[in-house]
């Protein structure tokens, strides 16, 4: 069996933001010489999200504005992890809606992505240094 | 290491529908040959969703009027992903709910599910011809 | 490849809580003997929900108020699934919005996990006996 382990590095300038990683992690796919297996992406933060959909600039606006909708941020007092100082207990919601982790096929040593599916890191309380693992198992 | 890579084909009826297919991945685990591993399944489509839960049919109506509540279709004009002329945007987000993917685990042989989990191909743009990936890795 | 399945028992107090499992999960990767490889952690109840986030007990209970929200236990009839006889529609829901399991690098023989990241069973459904799958393959 093979496998690579590798961690990313991401500081988004905004505290809400989509950032495309589809072309990082083929590249880990490649270095890691695994032709058939799975690989995982996540998040190492619990106020983020690794999610695969479509690149479409007008839908990643939509997904903040029904995410506010669903789990506002203000006020924040509505939240009692905002009692520990915290002002991000809305973060951690919608991470969860988003979801936390990808699994993907490799096959032929390639992300076995549909046409349209694109791999995001999606950034809730951002402005500050994450990392995104990265693990490639297989042979 | 096994490993076996399907696609499975499915065109649904209805525009918003919900279809077992526990039954086509368990054959493709058979067919794997594979004892011990895991099965991960998912659309290689951004507008629908493989997730596990009950096959109650009053249960599978809940959940499309619930999705209809969190992330309504209409007025399409809410959305800018509509903007680009397609009318699906809130396909995009239902599918966020339920999820993208499920990683199963294959033990003996078999899917290693609980007494009433079933897998489900999740549609919220359909009526028309779509993709399910299987792979399925272990020894 | 080296493998391990366990089956853990869980029986909460409440109808809806959150256990935090890690420790329990770390010790079957040991037994395992992986170095490098997955570990998917899954419930095989479909009102339940395995997920990975923050241990503070105020965001614990954020979660719960706000899945009361968005998906009501009351009033019971407002659900399908319900006229089986059956009271817990909102529980498959509020699992849905939480997600069915995670999958865990493991690296070093270890659970490669961020700083503040906790495996969590999320119960919508509790009080009775039910089991959580643990699955870990690699070398």
């Amino acid at each position: 069996m093979k496998h690579l382990t590798e961690y990313l590095w991401i500081n988004t300038p905004e505290r809400y933001q989509m950032v495309d990683i589809t072309n990082e992690v083929q590249e880990l796919v490649k270095k890691s010489g695994v032709k058939e297996g799975l690989c995982l992406v996540n998040p190492m933060h619990i106020t983020a999200s690794v999610f695969i959909n479509d690149h479409e600039s007008g839908l990643l606006q939509d997904w903040l504005v029904w995410l506010e909708k669903l789990a506002p941020h203000a006020p924040i007092s509505q939240y009692k992890h905002n009692l520990t100082g915290e002002n991000n207990a809305d973060a951690h919601l919608k991470r969860t809606i988003m979801g936390r982790e990808t699994t993907v096929a490799v096959t032929g040593g390639k992300l076995d992505l549909g046409t349209w599916e694109r791999i995001f890191y999606g950034e809730f309380d951002g402005q500050r240094r994450k990392r995104i693992l990265v693990k490639i198992i297989g042979e």
